[in-house]
């Protein structure tokens, strides 16, 4: 089992990293792509090991595939950490500065967190974009990766433990058991951050059995609302790509919900094209009077298929429309297609989601396409970070006060008086 | 007890209130200091019942005096709101913007959490800062103040609600009682933030009792850190300052930790200082080496006093001084004094607080002092906000995609390539 010293030397470690200028983390990050280079056979060879056992105990497909890290998997990582080195370091920006008085300024600079936990799924790649996530934001890291990656994700943690070992020791630790897990949660005095990736009873489960801030999504489901002044070719195209461009993941559109005044002919198309992907409608009372479907009944409003089925909902009006998604959805990501400006505005404004988009897949709600580099995960928290969550997510900040003597009871008694003055 | 109709009615005023423009929004601010104006008899009035009420019950002078109402606190109140009216609305703004595409635009915009429930202490003005702070920033609002201070409170939730019932029906409501309280802690359907001021007890249980996101603050155990090479007399000013300015705050310093170097001559000096300003120094068995003060142990280190008293130890180095802090302190307010900048620096970046300071009062720390305009609280949470917590505070972002029918499967498939151009 993982020890408290061993938590409390990544801690410290923490205070090391935070210091780090951004040259010296990306030459760190330079030496973790040669030492995976290096060590490429000992790798793959343990992802061998890995797959071996999978096949052994008859591992599902998809699962075999994410667990998987062959010469691609190792060349995509390394492309990965070279655009980590291309970005800004989020530490150590001023986001604010204001003269307080002529010899008193106040500071808002980014800073990281301290020290994270991070659960992930069984891709071997999420351990190395992880750490390296972390080590670029200064922030020192206790992984825990899928039971079945255990021989990749040793090696791949050793590559990058020996590359940075000079540069701040211990600051990358690796968890391998529930128990092991079930101590970091205990652990609030060192650790400041929880990122859970992985099902969502999972996500539930480490938020109600922590006091450590979880940053972690619950649950996607993701709405596309067909407006009446919607273009119809676009709507099915957006519907179509939003529901089957990948099934299995959180963005992928669950319900979609038609306008009344355009559903008896567009939803005769909707199920033309959704018949030809493979994808079953769960229709409304209307939607049923329209089409040959089963019914759906309320709790489908609530599910995550995250399968070839959809729900299909006919609302008589914007509003109905935005009030379903409040009601019924994640908070995560919603679309609206239509080509009236007011309508759009109003749904992005009321609709009460991490991400809202008009004439838009929501597929496209991820870090890479938002151009944020790479993605911790995608929150849809409210306080902290909301949607894809990139690097800046891994800072939070602290406000520096830089004095020469300053007393408050010189203001208070009003010998001196306060300036405020923005400084840019 | 307050119904879910109520807080339902709360959370759809949230919407009107998130789309009001900052003009609107003034307007509504203005209307409620008329309303304060009209009805000045009828508050100071409603106040006299609950200060009576006090009278005869023998609350404690320093809970009588924040209970008090008179036409001192409604001016100040008053100049409060203008003050609001002065600042930009936190809500709608770009934070960021990026080109993903040459027809996909997305925005990162600031955006009212929606319905905020927040607990106060005795003080009735509390109720007015925090109500108008949640409409400048586009938020409904739950209230529970004091019940010594209710019919204060009630005067006062009318006027505001009167003022702006055109605007918003409903946004604002007042709880009475403790079960009011137990029921809004269950409502996370509807409530995306509570913030809890009062002991650290209180505010402990609220963190404890609820799945809503909290923002408050734990304790605050603040320190003065006296390097070697301070300037003794500032290090003596500040100490003062930063313990006796005012004793009864959070940001009021608990410790003072001493550099071995300069203990002998400054220690002396400073219970000098100290036994004239009336304060019990409880020293380290280094300080009692020196001092004949009372002796201090571990848990002497953890107590936020709030009170004529002060811990003291001496350290023999900077790291050292970090580590204590680091270890005993609350990441509140810490502060070192010292004319090496580069021990300055140090400190700064290792202390683990959401305040750090050199060579200025812990007393700075403050929404008011910080030019932030108010504070609704003082975080020492590390995600969302953290210090002194202001309009920013009440605000989360979203972001708004709007594109032109575009698929993800263009992109996946190579038919078309993402631009990530940043839009300033």
């Amino acid at each position: 089992m993982i020890s408290e010293g061993t938590i409390k030397k990544a801690r410290h470690s923490s205070m090391l990293l935070s210091m780090a200028t951004n040259e010296h983390k990306n030459a760190a990050l330079k030496r973790i792509i040669e030492s995976l280079e290096k060590n490429s056979t000992l790798i793959i060879d343990a992802n061998k090991k890995d797959m071996e056992a999978a096949d052994a105990s008859q591992l599902a497909m998809a699962l075999r595939k994410r667990l998987s890290f062959d010469e691609q998997k190792l060349s995509d990582v390394i492309t990965g950490i070279r655009m980590l080195i291309q970005l800004d370091d989020p530490s150590g920006k001023i986001l604010s500065a204001t003269s307080l008085d002529t010899d008193l300024v106040l500071r808002k600079v980014s800073c990281p967190f301290g020290l994270i936990g991070v659960i992930f799924e069984s891709r071997p790649d999420a351990l190395v974009q992880i750490a390296c996530l972390c080590l670029k934001s200064g922030n020192a890291v206790l992984l825990k990766g899928g039971s079945e990656a255990a021989n990749t994700n040793r090696i791949l943690k050793q590559c990058i433990e020996s590359a940075t070992a000079s540069f701040a020791a211990g600051w990358i630790q690796l968890l391998e058991s529930r128990d092991d897990v079930n101590e970091m949660l205990k652990m609030d005095k060192y650790i400041d951050l929880i990122i859970p990736r992985g099902s969502n009873e999972f996500v539930r489960y480490i938020m109600n059995n922590t006091s450590i801030p979880v940053l972690g999504h619950a649950d996607g489901v993701c709405h596309v609302y067909i407006d009446a002044a919607a273009d119809q070719a676009m709507a099915l195209a957006i519907s179509c790509d939003s529901k089957c461009q990948y099934v299995a993941v959180c963005n992928a559109a669950e319900t979609i919900l038609v306008h009344s005044a355009v559903a008896p002919v567009f939803l005769v198309a909707l199920k033309a094209e959704l018949d030809r992907l493979n994808v079953i409608i769960h229709g409304c009372k209307e939607t049923c009077r329209i089409l040959s479907v089963p019914f759906s009944s309320e709790p489908d409003w609530r599910t995550e298929y995250l399968d070839y089925k959809v729900s299909v909902k006919v609302v008589n009006s914007l509003n109905e429309a935005i009030e379903h998604i409040n009601t019924y959805g994640s908070g995560h990501t919603d679309c609206i297609v239509t080509n009236d400006e007011q309508a759009a505005a109003q749904f992005m404004n009321h609709v009460d989601s991490a991400n809202v988009f008009h004439n838009a897949s929501t597929r496209f709600s991820d870090g890479y396409r938002y151009g944020l580099g790479a993605e911790v995960g995608i929150s849809t928290n409210k306080v902290h970070a909301r949607g894809p969550v990139g690097l800046e997510g891994l800072v939070t900040y602290k406000w520096k006060l830089t004095g020469n003597g300053n007393l408050v009871a010189d203001y208070a008694q009003g010998k001196r008086t306060f300036k405020h003055k923005k400084i840019s």
